[in-house]
């Protein structure tokens, strides 16, 4: 896990190698299971920040998924070993959209890309302004 | 979804047509997506006890899964209209066992069949002795 | 299930009801379930033109998901009959574009909207112009 | 990932760290996503052997799930790093049991123990007897 520079921003880089589950009867990751991947990127993200996600919510400060999209370039198979970069793309008062590309590790092709959007929760679920700390680290 | 009589028993029937999602590259639905319908079997006998688990949980009674068993009789493919069977084959204390069939209903052959026992849990999500209007429906 | 129209376009509607499974820690519907919901959609809506799409997978005629996006209005909870509407909101040479939206059925809540893009691949997974008889049913 | 012994047994560890995705709303990880971790563990026992199952599937030998059983002796939550301990307890034939320890890392809690059997199906997806090569490292 490293951390790169992509167009000045930060870029968080993890490995996940490809489940059996998570394949369709086309032989290939059912598309959405790239979500689930970009969850994991974000998790990722914000711990190597030193601010895992898990402490969040026991502050009671939640990060529910607004927007979710991708664009899927290239199949990816069963025991792939899959490279998931973040960053942050856009930062606002109370939301922040994270940007990911899923590259195969094997040949360096780009499998796919999207974004998603998270805004913030206060503890009665309510929208609210991103706390100072976080804000401060995502920038 | 009807009731029938399976051996003194009270059995209800639901069906569910498999997702792609289900499926995995052999092309069948991958073994751990039966433990889904078996739950799916457990919330709507339940329910047709005039039970549902969802107000259960409003309530604060737990039924976490202690111990689950399958065995894989015959492959299910996608779109495959599945009729999941699921019946009260022990009832202790703090715990239940349900027992589960899954029948593919076009032909009638038997896919999966297996067991999941609950132990049920209070607000403090400490093991606790099962409500007595839980217990006598379903006894 | 039955079909409407929506703006001069025939959308398909199903219902499903939220799976114990589909929920996260949240309470709520994980957001990458939606992706499966927008399948199960598509799956209908292509049986209620008299194509089933398992029929076209056996004539090895395949349309992998190409892009999909979705935004999530308000959360889903388990137990939530949902409502998931799709209809054809693009036609072109070689792919389609289905739209979505997920209501809640008990308080006609929008849950969710999206799209999924689809490719239509030949039996050797290249890229292919679609067969005359599935263009002239989706239009 | 070591091989360690285990009453005479190699028994081969791998690490995962819990999914967002893989929790329910009862904060925990959902039961069903355990039998994902089983297959994880299968995966790397057979790499480890030297042995990738993707290669055998490229034989067009498969080894689907023809049994299943998992006690949940504790509750794993989000963001915990599971060790998943796989080792071969039966072989047979023409069929295979693995047995399962799942290990939360940080407190080497017992969270779950299971097994799961396999049988050996030819390219036309008929049980057959295990190929030599493959008994022998399972030995």
């Amino acid at each position: 896990m490293e951390v790169k520079n992509h167009s000045q921003k930060k870029v968080h880089e993890i490995k996940t190698r490809v489940r059996y589950q998570e394949t369709d009867q086309m032989g290939i990751v059912y598309y959405g299971n790239f979500f689930v991947y970009f969850e994991m990127g974000r998790t990722e993200y914000l711990r190597n920040l030193g601010l895992p996600y898990s402490e969040l919510e026991k502050e009671h400060i939640y990060f529910p998924v607004t927007e979710a999209r991708c664009r899927f370039r290239s199949p990816a198979h069963y025991d792939n070993v899959l490279i998931i970069q973040t960053w942050v793309s856009e930062l606002k008062h109370a939301t922040v959209e994270f940007s990911h590309k899923v590259i195969r590790e094997d040949d360096s092709t780009l499998i796919a890309e999207g974004i998603s959007k998270l805004a913030c929760l206060n503890a009665s679920r309510k929208p609210a302004p991103m706390p100072e700390k976080v804000r401060k680290l995502l920038q």
